[in-house]
């Protein structure tokens, strides 16, 4: 067993029913006491675009090496295909949906290694195998072989085809960029998909969402009084809309795909 | 320390104010670093039948020797005992209360051996004993101990009259079972306690519920149009009841306790 | 590597957006597979009373040298100093703003070591630090090297000054105490700021709270008839108003805040 590696976990199964811990319960099974980070599974139910998004902002900050086991699954049970990859300095494992594309891209972008299997080959996994908690009965246990040191090639048959989500990009307009809100978190921030390169050429930079105009561009969230509206660049490197000590989401009235125009002021 | 053990963390704590993490530290002090995985900490408060359940769906899925460490206990500091058990290949530290009911069971159906304590030596608790957290003052050190390889017969007296939870059973009708929902997860299925075995004598299997006929028996869940209404055998064995890509619960306006018909169609 | 030592993690981030996950992959990519205990990440946000109140309902629960890393800081990229500190046997990591003040005051009590530094030495942290996010950036960093047995000096610059939360303490009244309500937790009990040396002369004492006289002072929860309403001393020390079976909180109309008399009767 590689004594380093860690399987970080991401689902859409919440706390209520057990589920992750079951798959932990297989995972000891085969490697006893491999260290496992919860990363949430409190994706909204089959939203495989938000579990890509918080895929994207954990994987810098895990170990080389580490197992992402993420399971987002509206398809399970059906064709698509159980995937098991190596994206750069990263594992996945979970359905052939477009969950893993933000850690195909980055290790794209890095000029990594990528490797991806379709997962085939039963005897990797539970001997009895339902239709519908491949969580469990393949995925978890491929992740541990995988900890415990299995090549790729053992657990499956080489793709190169893996099914990829498109992200919305924001689009160039006259004076500025289009983009949108693509998460809003448990303090009332809301994540464009607006980057720090967008504000390259806006000086004096105003967003526009919700009908309201955010002029402040902010370094944290604690600067100027509360309740005021700020525009920061967060830590995952988004253009981000927060209220001091308060909610931007309730503050806007906006959620997930609300409009965010960026206007060079 | 057996190098494998697991503790399995099943309780009605909630996740907001720490009190399985309370139970962590007090295990980690006597058994440090032991492996544990929380199934939930989201049982309904006081539904011991809820938490019996999940135990359930969770056991047959832990490596042999696990402690299912599970604290749903209204009774707490009053006259019901606390206990630790050999059930099976499983460990179980909880109160006396049917919550082991399901691996018992299952230990019993298996031929293995079954064998309680009523844990009535101080000496394996914390120094100082509340009447109202006996999950930290007696259970998690008591299951810390079981890990470090102490024998049952160390923590208490033997007992064989534990008390069990009567789960309700499928009762037959002259034209099929009468069922009931027993569960119902965060997609909104819902599962009935009815089983493969009710289905042998129907070829078409037509199930009410809510006052809706559901006819289709299918594999997995992304079979169907969005919205339609499945049966099907759920990962625990269980006739369960689905939407495609939506909640049964809220399709069919039912919760637990719900009436399920199955009849021959 | 410190081979027994536990990091507890405390944070406002809650369940959805995986932040606390992505401090244990920073913190597991120092310090492999060190044992982290999730004490909650369910702190309403900025609450740093409330926070403060978890770390000391947890720690007295942990095994000596328990580096308690907590984040609740709605000062984050602002002035307010990023700390650690050794506090009798356990550390804390996190932000100056009071939350570490149960801790200070149980190591001043037992007459422990104390000893505070400001985090300025940012070769302990990641490369880049965001504004925004210093649990991930700075205090999971240096968590995880405490770990791994850095002195605090190495780490930064001592201070003698740490912030210090005011705690509500109780009132002497003519005729008792004037006590408040600090917590209410999942089932609905309420702890008050009294705790039993309030009760010391008042033989009969009579809890009078949202309106409504409680005059039974019992050992545990499961005393009483379904619905009636006890006082009782809680595992934490703190006199508490609990409803058999129920809700108290929702039973007497009242949250945090709430005056909370105790009189002799």
């Amino acid at each position: 067993m590689r004594v380093m590696t860690v399987i970080a976990l991401l689902t859409d199964f919440g706390a209520a029913d057990g589920y992750p811990g079951i798959m932990k319960g297989v995972i000891w099974g085969l490697a006893p006491g491999v260290p496992i980070a919860d990363l949430t599974h409190e994706i909204a139910p089959q939203d495989v675009r938000a579990g890509a998004l918080a895929l994207e902002r954990a994987a810098p900050y895990f170990p080389a090496g580490t197992i992402f086991l993420a399971v987002v699954d509206p398809g399970v049970g059906t064709a698509r295909r159980p995937l098991a990859a190596r994206l750069g300095g990263a594992f996945f494992v979970g359905p052939d949906n477009g969950l893993c594309t933000p850690l195909l891209a980055r290790a794209e972008a890095a000029g990594g290694a990528v490797h991806f299997v379709h997962l085939d080959q039963p005897r990797a996994w539970l001997p009895t195998v339902s239709r519908t908690f491949h969580g469990r009965d393949i995925f978890a246990p491929v992740a541990a072989r995988l900890a415990l040191g299995a090549a790729l090639d053992e657990l499956g048959t080489r793709i190169d085809d893996p099914a990829r989500l498109i992200l919305p990009q924001p689009r160039r307009l006259a004076g500025g960029w289009r983009g949108e809100v693509i998460h809003s978190d448990r303090f009332g921030n809301l994540t464009t998909n607006l980057r720090r390169e967008h504000l390259a050429d806006c000086p004096q930079p105003v967003i526009v969402c919700g009908g309201v105009r955010i002029t402040r561009l902010a370094e944290t969230y604690g600067e100027g009084a509360p309740g005021e509206l700020l525009a920061l660049i967060d830590s995952a490197g988004y253009l981000s809309l927060s209220a001091v000590n308060g909610s931007a989401a309730r503050a806007l009235g906006v959620a997930v795909g609300a409009e965010a125009l960026l206007t060079p002021g």
